[in-house]
């Protein structure tokens, strides 16, 4: 490519919207443009690294054995139905009226639609299993896109959905799968990406990872000990909390006039926080009862562990909710509270001698002690973890860390081909419901984290293995001294090569091409120029490191290809090592 | 591929749906699904070819310049009501809102969008001409979808905008471009594929060429000489229709009670329809007036032909907008009307003393002449033309054809640059408005075009450079004298080859296995059976031709690399003898 009629307006000043670097560099290198919020354009530079991207996912998705299908964007509104996820999914499902006046959907996930178009077509068991998938364009209605492409509206995804006949046999491919997805991320550069421990969130199904790349700017907090391999997202993450244990003592009621809030009440008492109980309560479960979460006075509830026991996405509690149990807002505790579902964390019953409410406008009690005075509460695991909280494997700490999460993989069980009437006859002529697993990656997200991970203050840092170009050639004043034309030939021997190559074929000055060369990140750079070229040499440099050298005219191809070669060769060895899932 | 878990049943019987043979072997090779109306799945082996499909045109594409960028589906109603084609297109454009209520639509075409990305990208001549195009999903909410993936609502296109600073280079690529499509339609097998002068339509612009396939169920009309090169789509097309000129004889009013149609009132005076002057009111032109379209008997009005000088679509007028103009419905002519903008087809003033309405119930003028009774109307070609009409060109007689249109090209000029302000600077630091052409092909409808031209009653007979695999292997009986062996064998070492091989594993009686390589319509087919292996050889046949034989088992593999080879040496002889664009 020359690089004069390249469309894209690269520029130097950080652009006011842009809160990540990768935001930035996305913007000043004319990778994308915005269209609408959280809808972007992709220039050709970055849609180059995107078809990289996409053409390793591919690689490794078809080395697993799947099956590249192409589902469509707009969905009829029936299908999401069979699933109960038009009702359940909220307003970031775009539904929309057709000319007919029939309801659609924009897919944000194909579920529905590889189910529809699975059902019908392995009705054998020895067809099974099978992994169907697609990198195609999905839309998410997000309340709040950020990052350039890390949270948007528009985007493009591999999705792949699995099938087998055991729940065995899932969990081995799922392994294959986890394998498969390091190697995807060792092969476009960040083979440190990590998997971690999940919430299955809307998808449903128990078992689920995240593949994240630890970066401060991530958005997923991610709990590892600094000791053993543990690592899981806060959503799921367990941990050893300290306890304070102490013989009990006996239950007093105090007067503690106007001290609703936990800190208030601790305060005036000159107890610490973690001799406290405090509530926190939420409109309903699953089956509409009130929920009050009792936990420590220095722990948080973690809303996305007590999604998972009331089966729903907790809602703070209205007044008159509260009230009708019987507690008193300000002043409440499990006891003498009714009709409604209590969830104690485990940290409650391991103190003793706590602070909690009375259930009395200006009352509390000291001395609370879960099993004895709430003997019958549910315990469960509802707590927010700190760092420094123990680790649940071992004696270590843990520490938390911020990650951007690049894919995710889920073991969904018969959620989708049961309520959708999917089914397949074994040896025997019986009916059976196939179990499923789904693997995704958002592609241009990709391309940012990577962006993210891999930048100077120049520009982006590309892996040779989804640079938009292996090889780019500045000619410095290509009017003199038989520069322009030395350098045009480099341009054909090194597409000769076989390497691709973007060629600055524009009159500029050479602080303008540098610039411009660091923005679109190209791993080995010939910089042809009068002075090393009375030596019969070009210069080399390679991005975001020191190395540079010269290298005679006639040579300059061969050691391209040489460096190229290599390059790839480290890229693919680092994959190679990639051979345990979890 | 292993044939055992392909997803897809395929099956024998032709479906109630299937209008066209190719939509039949669509379905019926499990090549894709219906979601909803007008909207498909694509199953693997429908999207293999698809992608070769797309490679194809990738390949074409950055032959000629081409920058591959990526926009969005989902547009802002912003950018379309710059262009005015938010309120000039109808509902075919689908709209709807997004959670924070605003305006959207579905891209039926990226005109828009590309000015969009590239309007403050390319300020500088330096950067032109130049040429961006994505190969991306499309939504036209068609009310009426046929044919399986000939006219669907989602779909996927390539489309490609040049931008130029003069008519004269715009002209220069567009025909570049027009062997391009040709190139690219050879080397998916189609090289019989015709250009047409064609209609611009919504895209509006002056010049436009469609890329058409001919054959019998296409829905587009094309006339074609019998002689010379002419060929056009009837929308356009030009011709010479036989006169009937006479002397001049006095006009004469007649009474005519009841005949109020041209057949009627002709058949009343037993003269022949084209010895009549009929009329077509419309509602209105781009002004609002009333339009009265006139002509021979004999013809009918061709109305894309009219769509153009009325600059919208021609409606039928409602009885009350006749009335207005002083003409009597059924009893209607040119004479004594007002009001009104009357479009006369040239025929009906090179024939004379024609039959026609006297605006006055039941009653009718004989020797109607128009250039003595109605000497100031616009003259202009409205005719819809017939077979055996004559060629524009030559002495020759035009042909209707029917033709599927697999692309279009259109030299679109300042349309979209003017009205959403593109512009660069010159030399002089002038501004000027850049200059477009577009150019479409729709990638799945070319893939049911191509099975429309290329297929038997058993299936689709693919193209080496577009079937979903190369080489289709069959291991019949399996179990027995090591067939299945030898055929996995042969499976490794075609593959080892570099071919793409789909080997039928399944343990299933010949006949079944013949018929889904029917569908599946590989070029290659080996045949590993019991009988030619005790010869230590493999049967080999060439799908769609009776030439078939017998190989060594050892021989095999290369055997197979040859004749791969020389079908693509084929091809690209096809697409190398396409050198001139119209």
């Amino acid at each position: 490519m020359r690089m004069r009629t390249l469309v894209g307006r690269r520029y130097k000043e950080r652009p006011a919207e842009a809160t990540l670097d990768s935001h930035s560099l996305l913007l000043r290198g004319a990778y994308a443009r915005q269209v609408a919020n959280g809808i972007y354009s992709l220039l050709h530079p970055g849609y180059r690294v995107v078809r990289k991207i996409e053409a390793i996912i591919r690689d490794e998705m078809d080395r697993v054995g799947g099956q590249e299908v192409l589902m469509p964007v707009v969905l009829p509104r029936e299908l999401w139905e069979e699933t109960g996820r038009y009702q359940a999914v909220g307003s970031e499902l775009l539904r929309f009226k057709d000319r007919t006046d029939h309801d659609m959907v924009l897919a944000m996930t194909h579920e529905e639609g590889v189910v529809h178009l699975a059902r019908h077509e392995a009705g054998s068991y020895k067809q099974y299993p099978f992994m169907i998938y697609q990198i195609q364009t999905k839309f998410r209605d997000e309340p709040r896109s950020r990052g350039g492409l890390i949270r948007v509206r528009e985007f493009t995804m591999k999705d792949a959905y699995s099938f087998h006949r055991t729940a065995e046999d899932l969990d081995d491919y799922y392994r294959e799968c986890a394998i498969a997805y390091h190697r995807i991320f060792a092969r476009a550069g960040i083979p440190e990406t990590a998997v971690v421990r999940s919430d299955s969130g809307m998808m449903g199904g128990k078992i689920a990872h995240e593949f994240m790349l630890l970066t401060d700017c991530g958005e997923d907090s991610i709990l590892k000990c600094d000791t053993c391999r543990y690592i899981a997202n806060a959503e799921v993450a367990e941990g050893r909390i300290p306890a304070f244990p102490e013989d009990p003592k006996e239950l007093e009621k105090i007067h503690t006039p106007g001290k609703k809030t936990i800190e208030d009440v601790t305060a005036f008492l000159s107890v610490p926080l973690h001799q406290a109980a405090k509530v926190v309560f939420y409109e309903s479960d699953s089956e509409g009862r009130p929920v009050m979460a009792l936990i420590r006075g220095d722990l948080e509830v973690n809303e996305s562990k007590l999604a998972r026991l009331v089966q729903r996405q907790p809602v703070p509690a209205e007044e008159a909710t509260i009230r009708k149990t019987g507690a008193v807002p300000g002043y409440a505790s499990p006891m003498g509270a009714r009709d409604l579902r209590v969830i104690a964390d485990p940290t409650v019953g391991e103190s003793n001698n706590l602070v909690t409410g009375a259930n009395e406008d200006d009352y509390h009690y000291r001395n609370f002690n879960l099993d004895r005075d709430c003997p019958d509460v549910e315990i469960a695991d509802i707590a927010t973890l700190r760092e420094g909280d123990g680790c649940p494997r071992c004696k270590g700490a843990l520490q938390m860390r911020r990650g951007i999460e690049v894919g995710n993989i889920f073991q969904l069980g018969t959620r989708y081909t049961e309520s959708m009437g999917m089914s397949y006859l074994d040896e025997n002529g019986q009916a059976h419901t196939p179990i499923m697993g789904c693997y995704g990656i958002g592609v241009g997200r990709m391309m940012s984290s990577v962006m993210e991970a891999r930048h100077d203050k120049f520009g982006p840092i590309w892996p040779i293995s989804i640079a938009p170009w292996e090889v780019h050639i500045n000619a410095i004043k290509p009017g003199e001294g038989g520069v322009g034309e030395v350098a045009g030939k480099l341009y054909d021997d090194l597409r000769e090569a076989g390497l691709e190559v973007i060629f600055d074929d524009r009159d500029e000055r050479p602080g303008v091409q540098f610039a411009d060369a660091d923005l679109l990140g190209v791993p080995l750079r010939f910089i042809v120029g009068a002075k090393s070229l009375a030596n019969g040499n070009v210069e080399w440099k390679i991005r975001g490191t020191d190395e540079k050298g010269e290298v005679p005219v006639e040579e300059a191809a061969h050691f391209a290809r040489k460096w190229v070669d290599q390059a790839y060769a480290e890229i693919r060895a680092q994959a190679n090592a990639k051979t345990e899932p979890f």
